[in-house]
Order: C-alpha cells, then sequence, then structure tokens
C-alpha cells in the first residue's frame, strides 16, 4: 500500500505539471459509469481534450465504446485483480500522452469495496450509484462513500417506476461523508447533466496551467 | 455581533428541538430567490410542511407570491436595514408556529454583503447568482460565497443567449470556498431541480427527530 501510494503521488505530480484533471470514477458494476462517460464526452469534447483509461478484469469492450467518441481510451485488463492500482495508472500514462490542460477519465473495476482504497493520483473520486440498487448502499459500503468527493445518482429516469427514496439514500451517504456533493442525474435523458459539467469546468479551470 | 450570534444559537436550538431544517436564501436582488422559492414549495409540498420568512427592506409582495403556493409566509420589513438578523428570525418563529420535522426558508433581502455577516441560526446558506449577473460575483464578493454551503447558479435556461462561462464563474466560488456545493438550476424551466430538491430531502432527512 505504500508501494502504491508513492506512484500515486508521482502520477498526480506528473498530471498536475501538465494542468490535468483526473477523475476516478467507481461504483458497483451496471451502474452506468461507461454510459456516463460516453454521454459526457460526447457533450465535452469540443472543449476539452479527453483521454479515458478503462479498468476492467477482461474484455475491452468499454474502450472500444469510448473510443466511438473520437476520445482516445487505453484498456487495462487487472485479470484476478479488483481495482485498478496506481502503477496500472502510470503505466497506462506513458501509452496515452495525455495532452497539456486536457481531462483524463479513469473508469475502476466495477466494485463497492477494493476500489476505495487505493489512490490513483487523481484529483477526485466520482462514485456513482443507481436508482436501481439499494438505497441503503452507502450505509453498507461506507469506505467508498468516505472516499469520494462527488456522488452520482444515476437512472433518475427510472425513478418514477421504482420504489426508491433519493433523499433517504444521500442521507445515508452524507452520514459516511458530511462533505460528500451529491447529483441526480439520467445519463439516458440527460437530466441534471448540466450541473456535472459545470463541476468538470470549475475544476479544470483550477487545474490548469498557465 | 456577540448580540446577534446569541440569538441566532436561540434560533439554532429551538429549530433543532423541533426537527426542522433552514435553509437562509442570500442574493442579489433580481437573481430568483423569490421565483426559486415558488418552484420549490409546489414541487415539495406533498412531501413536506413548509413555511417561510420573507425579507425585504419595504412590501410584502414577495410573501403573497409564497402564500399563493398554499404556504404559511410572513414578511419581515427591514426597513433601512440591508439584511434580516437572528432577532427579526426570532420573533418571526414565534408568529409562524413551525410545524415539527418541517422544512423552514428564510428569503434574505437581495443583497451580497450585508446578509453574509449575519448567523440567523439556519443550517445552511444558499447563495443564488444568475447567469444574467457577471461571472466574477465570487471574487467580488468572496465574503458571501464562503458563508454559503451550497450555491445556485440560476437562469440556466438563457446560457444558450449569453456570453457566460459556467466553468470559470464556478472555479472562482471554489477559489473563494472549496467546500461550497454547486448546482446549475432553470427556476423557470425546472433544468437542475432534481438535484437541489435531493440535496434538501437528504439535510430534512438528518434534521428530523424521531
Amino acid at each position: 500500500m505504500g508501494k502504491n501510494n508513492s506512484y500515486a503521488n508521482a502520477n498526480r505530480a506528473a498530471l498536475a505539471q501538465k494542468g490535468v484533471l483526473a477523475l476516478n470514477f467507481v461504483s458497483s458494476p451496471g451502474s452506468g459509469k461507461t454510459s456516463l462517460l460516453v454521454r459526457t464526452i460526447s457533450d465535452l469534447k469540443d472543449k476539452f481534450s479527453i483521454a479515458v483509461i478503462e479498468g476492467d478484469q477482461q474484455t475491452s469492450n468499454d474502450a472500444e465504446r469510448i473510443r466511438a467518441t473520437g476520445a482516445k481510451a487505453l484498456q487495462v485488463n487487472t485479470g484476478k485483480g479488483c481495482h485498478l492500482d496506481a502503477h496500472m495508472v502510470g503505466h497506462a500514462l506513458e501509452h496515452l500522452d495525455v495532452a497539456q490542460n486536457s481531462l483524463l477519465f479513469i473508469e475502476n473495476v466495477g466494485n463497492l469495496v477494493c476500489p476505495a482504497a487505493f489512490d490513483l493520483g487523481e484529483a477526485h473520486k466520482v462514485v456513482l450509484l443507481s436508482t436501481t440498487e439499494g438505497e441503503d448502499k452507502p450505509a453498507k459500503y461506507p469506505d467508498m462513500f468516505a472516499a469520494a468527493d462527488l456522488m452520482i445518482l444515476n437512472k433518475s429516469d427510472l425513478l418514477p417506476h421504482l420504489d426508491f427514496d433519493v433523499g433517504a439514500c444521500l442521507a445515508h451517504a452524507l452520514r459516511v461523508n458530511p462533505r460528500l456533493q451529491t447529483l441526480v442525474v439520467s445519463a439516458r435523458t440527460g437530466e441534471g447533466l448540466a450541473s456535472f459539467y459545470a463541476w468538470i469546468e470549475a475544476r479544470v479551470a483550477l487545474a490548469r496551467k498557465g
């Protein structure tokens, strides 16, 4: 773990030197990380240069979905590993050649436990939860919600068909992490994405150099 | 000021005892505080009991707009005063008879300076800014943005017609207050309000008693 942290610090320093904002997306499988990234890249690609590191145990399906948007994407297969680590991300950065003042999305392996403990050198962890999951997930997986700076509740378009209490869900999350920022979005309909893009844009402006 | 703080603490204790969540809305004149409250009350009134304290130098126009939604509202006229103080709010609370586990909105006098310094006993200050104002307002009025927990950028429906850089505006705000939460909404079209309502609902759940 100490080794991971020193790799993470090296990644962070390299990203800062280039003015790159790196976000580490974490969630259970199927909460919609790749769909959110595909839509976000399509909506923001005229404003920013965007690259993506895709983490999965196997397959390069997600990197292919990202590349279809025109963004650079590198797939990292973790094999038996349940999370990306900072050493893998450092290697990926060597290959990706991320542009000055750009945006780097890291999509972690779908898992609400292991990725919480691993700093990859990102500026922020963004945790996704979807309305089709249980609203007590933040209470059951507190480490992940404590490690994140932003929680995105995705699939808001399904709320009328579900018995999901948004307020109770976010209250669980705030008990674990009182400083957690929260947004309710639908990557399918676009609801709420204006606030997500504004959140990103403000942090890109802060990360930029010269 | 010490006197204001002791009144504020008394208000906060009285509200906590009843499980009431109190939000103090601050902004320049014309950024849309009353319109946002009218829409929010209409959308949430089936879920929560809501009461409003309206602060203005003169007139009771805003309290009348609020009462048209069916919510209880009390107008406080500050005369020459440029802000509500905790003593005024304490008096208003005696008259309003706020319900157990309810929601209290306090709409402050439209002013980006004076209300920043006055604790009214609220749980959070919510600062509104609209897209028709300058994007450097958070840099020019840092005390207000430092005192707030949530910033709402209103009138997002006008963005296509304006030369307003949302990312730069929020970056100004984050330089003043790195923990500030930010939402982009339109009280007119409803864009982004799902995240605002979720933000409120989570905090109501945390404030409630028994």
